[in-house]
């Protein structure tokens, strides 16, 4: 790992920088799974996670990516035909629908302009206009635009239906207002990598009774995602049903021990503070945001590129000369948009760092930029 | 963490212990998933994977258990009513026909009783039978019984016919000798958590170009584990389709530098001397052996109690009063079998401290035992 920049800090989107003393966590020496020690570790992180859910329901911890607790959501839910209402304005909300169509789901698409958020108004017509929907999915937080949806709202809508109400908080959890049981999420998913500050690879899952129901009259149409499974061994004997990654249930216990410590509406508070400050830093550059104004973010801020600026030189200067790595935009807004990660373990030093760099290379690429570091200091100090 | 015993040896059959100096390697930052950085760690990684499968094929990484690995290989290969020849004598064997079931497999199992391994000649008989098999699969080392199958003498067989080779070496790759390409294994799966010597929670798997062939006109069953999603993604950007186990991807590039730099065949002659002195420990008290003689795996151990020793308080005393953790048995034989693994960091003084602390267990339970250190000790000086 000689060649490698370990010195740039993250404000991507995820995975975000995780905080030493979680980093050192996975220096400890690795227990076998099948232990009472295991189970403790795994039970104590389970019950640490179902605080940060607010939830009563059950929750698993899986061994791999946000993604593959995405399709755990899926796939033991839906079967072929099933119909399937996916809200999406954005990669990750379309992603939900590219495994639904794996599963061979009858797919009603509710899409926004990406940039804008969800109306609930539109969800409640298509509910009412197709009572046979068995599942509404959504992304919380829509990391590819910048946008966070009306997750609560929508949740009082589903809640009249009999559909299953699906939520990704893979990047809001932690960082954004989630409380699982009070917006009636059937199933939440999230990852390890985003406003929770751990590393990256394993995931957690929360299953209501009312999926429950769903998923023991569905029959699983995978082996490894097969969320029965998850559930037997644990009830049984408090383990996984295969290896689980160790390391990183280490590592996850120590982050959620850090996010309440600093406690879930302290954790908003910040979040929402260091949004307001990226966002009062770019306008006073004279930077357009990409997301709308009611549809916005508290972890990621997404803006568009003035003219002529090319996405590949401004993320490069900020890469190679400032060790700061922003991202860029994914699918129809690539090279249109960048996007600034405020989540997790960033703080206000961050915030400062990086508007600075922004308006360095904005400068060295000719466009005029100033006053966003101290528009943003003006957020700050209050 | 506070109350987990941390000074157990690891003399289970995985996860195994992990050196520090791969452990250390997760402390480091993580980086972006979308970077060069990243992509040159996951390239590098790859290329050390395939010198340790020895194969020219396509090998990648996943972000999951060994399982997520073998049902990987089923799912891209495997559809409805598709003819499928389980090898099995143990519990992982048994595993791949589980996975298959879930994808409505045309299932022929051949079995074997436990602790005993497979025969190429009935291999060759069934295959001649059905020359509409498919897809092959086997355990080369059956973890749960401490069986090696003969996977080189099978994929010559095979070879004659049209199915596909899927061989799972989760507990052999890096310490009993696999070579992919000379085997004539088209699919092979394997654990970091084993023989690697690396944290659980990350896997690989190998693809020849007969496999490909077959995936290609397969419809992946799975989101997560369709196999072309990270072909594609590698090929076009040495990236991975979902968020990769970043901290893990850092730990398994140092365990397979550990592996190269050891080499692979001396990695085999120390599994095979390890082995052979906890056979002549086991033996010298009087312990029959589980497995066959010419069925022994030299990654694990397995042998029967004696009458009278229970195993909660054989292994309690193993692992409460003298801090070595060893393995009973699964499924038919629970409660009739003990495991001893001797793989991936093990050395002389874990195998002597086990052999001593087992002699120590029995004779305080009431079998005398005597022996053992020394006989193991005559097989070690050598």
């Amino acid at each position: 790992m000689k060649d490698i920049n370990f010195d740039r800090i993250l404000m991507i989107p995820g995975p975000t920088m995780v905080s030493s003393t979680v980093l050192s966590t996975m220096a400890y020496p690795i227990i076998g799974h099948r232990t009472k020690d295991y189970g403790n570790i795994l039970e104590d992180t389970i019950e640490k996670m179902k605080r940060v859910f607010r939830t009563k329901n059950d929750v698993f911890i899986i061994t791999g990516s946000g993604t593959a607790a995405m399709d755990m959501a899926i796939t033991n839910t839906v079967d072929k035909g099933d119909k399937v209402l996916i809200i999406a304005n954005g990669n990750f909300g379309e992603r939900f629908s590219k495994i639904a169509e794996v599963y061979g789901a009858n797919i009603i698409m509710l899409e926004n302009e990406w940039g804008d958020n969800a109306k609930p108004q539109d969800v409640k017509k298509i509910l009412e206009e197709n009572p046979d929907i068995k599942v509404v999915t959504i992304v919380h937080n829509e990391t590819s635009t910048g946008v966070a949806n009306p997750i609560k709202e929508i949740g009082e809508i589903v809640k009249e239906y009999n559909a299953l109400y699906i939520v990704d908080t893979v990047s809001s959890l932690g960082g954004d207002y989630v409380d699982v049981d009070k917006f009636n999420i059937d199933i939440c998913v999230t990852g390890s990598q985003k406003c929770l500050a751990a590393p990256p690879g394993i995931s957690a899952i929360s299953i209501s009774e009312k999926a429950w129901e769903v998923i023991n009259s569905t029959k699983s149409k995978s082996f490894y995602l097969d969320i029965k499974a998850y559930k037997k061994r644990y009830e049984s004997k408090k383990e996984t049903p295969y290896t689980p990654s160790v390391s990183l249930t280490y590592a996850l216990s120590k982050a959620l021990d850090r996010v309440l410590e600093e406690g879930l509406e302290n954790r908003v508070k910040r979040h929402k503070r260091l949004a307001k400050a990226t966002i009062a830093g770019l306008e006073a550059m004279g930077i357009e945001l990409f997301a709308k104004e009611w549809a916005r973010s508290i972890t990621v801020t997404s803006a568009k590129y003035p003219e002529g600026i090319v996405d590949s030189e401004f993320r490069g200067i900020l890469s190679n000369k400032y060790n700061i790595s922003i991202a860029g935009g994914q699918g129809q807004v690539s090279g249109k948009i960048f996007r600034v990660g405020h989540m997790g373990e960033a703080r206000e030093y961050h915030v400062l760092g990086t508007l600075g760099a922004i308006e360095m290379a904005f400068n060295e690429l000719g466009y005029n930029a100033e006053g966003g570091v101290n528009a943003a200091m003006d957020v700050l100090k209050l």
